[in-house]
């Protein structure tokens, strides 16, 4: 079965632009936002339908797509009472593309298969804008027919899709990469207060690190904003400590122990208590500033 | 004053070739090695005069530079009984390319300024293809006047150069830069180690961390060799463990901490106990593994 | 008001000593206990009466005690359907002396307060022969009238009973308490694992530490048996996990970061992967073990 | 042979009612001291001798004790060319009580040796009131014959005597101490500092883990101080680091990491940077109330 009609289930900053490269690519779409006017704007510029529930945008759709804040909405919103399983038909496929806990999206998609239902967990990286060029990566979780189902769409929506394992495992692999983003954004931040406490030239150093193996994409983006204090937030920092505890949490459950991630993640908490929960993660370089007792 | 005449110390895999693209750029050399046989064929194949002596090889040198182990060998060449200092002419120009404490380049610097020569610490990155190539990344610390001075030898070496600042910065630069290329890497082993135990499909979890903000060099380099346990040395575990100390070491004298590196030192060290000295660094995975009683 | 009319709620190995203490000091109890045997045996040994639900050992009660496993017992024994706040009179008493989250305590504690009646939480330190002698450590938080009201109760079961603060706060200062005890055995297996790998004579290195001022309460009690590998289980390793990340997750909510809490919780962690769980929590010893490759 | 002429060097704080004890206990004592006036004044109290060099305090000893500052001290002293070595009697037993780098202790047992001298290294542990009472903790490493023969001076000057392991075992024992003491005080700062930031009664914290499992020497000694941001000097920050950075490098020299040590360190560190280096170790509550940006 092709998914050709699709019901979706989320229209914020991501969502809406998602849910235009769907419609570019021929699917035929009925979507729910809990603020109606924005989901009417959406259908008078792309077409589809507005539906007034969750419920009612799963009515005849092969698939169903939510892309919500957190696991509490993708639970209300798919199982709630007015939720898309008391309206989808039998068979068909949810996909959630939200960032959520592995846990609940394990959790979720058990509720879902035991009604005959199919899942997918298909967390996104990637900006508004790369959301807008349909070049997001897309990391799918869920039993292979579920995810070779779910392909025609993602492959819409993303350009790197990757099959990452069983249910719930795309969002294992989102919150462990989050951690390692999270780690290396810190390291980061030490490095340069060090090097600070040395009396070296930061702008060099960023410059040698990035010419050699220390080279990230954490160095490449958050140096240079670190050495301005400019936090402007593209990532929140509460955001990355959230993604950063999901990560240990899931590790945890596995029984295994992650200390760099465990040591970062008490930097971050410390910037909370700092005030710095809506900064830019980057923030955390504060937090170490306060360590040293030495500013940038 | 330009220097034409350089005396170079230390004809080993990268100095041999450091050395020739010297002599191509048009350096008129004389050259020594404890080795005296490695002298003798690189003069037979590129030109120049074989020194029997440190002192001999800075007989008549604009500049003297040396390529070798460690500080005691760049104390030895330069200020010891044979030392280049004992030959060298009045306002001489010292280079020292090889990767040494930042406290013993300040201490060696120190005494050859006494005498009235130049100094410049000018360690190098990038491996033995890169300094045939002449495009290693060269960080160079020194007095402005002696960096300048050295910049055409250090041209003619390699393709990044950059001034980091006064004498011995160069290997503050350096060891600080190889601590964050430590810890990253170390972070790759925790994240791995976890991915497995999670029961994730751990080369899409590459694939996607190579895709997103959680990029670096280490994991372009050392994720693939550490899924088939493949630690034939690039850099050996005990050098990378080395250059972490001389960064704490240092970072410590500036009253700084540097939790990460000092963390990623200890799991270093144990691995020194597990008998991976002359393994690849990338082996700390063996540590991760055996802190989780997991094996990849 | 003093309490002269107790319902007490979970008769296990802790809370049948307990409510023992409280009769000896001539309480009158209704108890309740989910398995009503163990209720039934309780009474014809102390006396008092059995009630078949919290609701109705609340009846007529001055004070509700519950002494039972986590949050989820609590709120079901105080709050559900047949819970006490049913059967107690306007103004009643609520002491829950479990350990559970301190965020539960005090979400629990605002809904009593909320319909009229008092509540402390008030966990205890001490095993088995504590309880029985009513000699407990027992940390008690809420407001200054509440915990006046329940002293006479808590001086019966406890030796050192500490005001620390407002609702909630036993519970925090109870996992802070743990916390710190997880970390002081991790760092007691580290040091034994390095004074193995340096061929040091572990049990002098005990001693001297035992006479100094690196002794502690873990070295005192732990250090012998991780020497033997005996790690029969008075607290669980699984447990002591628990405490861990309750400490974390309420400092995290009050803005703060606890670094040694978090690398310890990781080893900890590490333990549930190595078939730990059910183990004293020293065998954190295996980790630290595991990662230096050394067996004591 | 039982030693019953004593060579004793350095009349400090703690080696003056070392050597008094001596002395008390019916041994002939040659004092050396740097500043001679101390050693004059010593003798006029105590009686014995005054040499005018190490060398001439060894000439016809049994015995020669160092109590010194560092390595540097006791190799100038014993080995230098005014040392003990050039006037001592044939199998002098050696004993040096300072507190050295394990490394350099072995170093120079073994060249004593080498000239079939006896070398016991015997540091200490408690302060001057214990130095006086003659109460000390010793730890005393080296040959078994070497420590017997030192017996009878080590329990005139202590009260605990422990054998540890051969040569440079007893500064092993005493820095791995120091770095579990270093790390419970770091430990005790950050829950204080958490404490805090949950709004805990830290004066009921304190009193609570006193009573409980996670009492210590440091939280019995440095709690208080901390709240009352005392850190009159019993034991200097720099000094605490400097036995840190000890015991990891004697670590390290065996295999071994020590994670929790590790980053105790890069706390201490930083302390260093704060100019805190000559307050008490304890200070470190500072670094931490830095990084949480929160003061007690």
């Amino acid at each position: 079965m092709a998914a050709r009609n699709v019901g979706f289930i989320g229209l914020g900053i991501m969502g809406s632009r998602m849910a235009a490269n769907l419609r570019r690519a021929g699917f035929e779409l009925t979507v729910f936002n809990r603020t109606r006017e924005r989901a009417e704007a959406w259908v008078a510029e792309h077409g589809g339908r507005v539906a007034a529930s969750p419920r009612e945008a799963a009515a005849g759709a092969d698939a169903v797509i939510t892309m919500v804040v957190d696991g509490a909405q993708v639970d209300e919103m798919l199982l709630g009472d007015q939720g898309a399983v008391h309206g989808a038909p039998d068979g068909a496929l949810f996909v959630d593309m939200s960032t959520i806990a592995p846990a609940d999206a394990r959790r979720i998609g058990a509720a879902l298969r035991e009604r005959g239902h199919g899942f997918v967990d298909a967390p996104v990286t990637g900006s508004a804008p790369r959301a807008e060029d349909g070049t997001l990566t897309i990391m799918a979780g869920g039993e292979d027919a579920d995810v070779d189902a779910a392909m025609p769409l993602l492959e819409a929506m993303g350009k790197l899709i990757v099959r990452v394992g069983g249910p719930g495992q795309g969002q294992a692999v989102k919150v462990l990469s989050n951690a390692v983003t999270a780690i290396n954004c810190a390291t980061i931040a030490q490095a340069l207060v060090v090097g600070r406490r040395e009396g070296l030239d930061l702008e060099a150093l960023v410059q040698v690190m990035r010419a050699g193996s220390a080279a990230s994409t954490m160095l490449d983006l958050k140096a240079e904003p670190m050495l301005r204090h400019d936090f402007t937030p593209l990532f929140k920092l509460e955001h990355m400590l959230k993604d950063v505890q999901l990560c240990l949490q899931e590790a945890r459950g596995a029984g295994a122990g992650f200390p760099f991630a465990g040591l970062a993640g008490e930097l971050y908490s410390a910037g909370m208590g700092r005030g710095l929960a809506d900064q830019d993660f980057a923030a955390v370089l504060e937090v170490v500033e306060g360590l040293a007792g030495t500013r940038l």
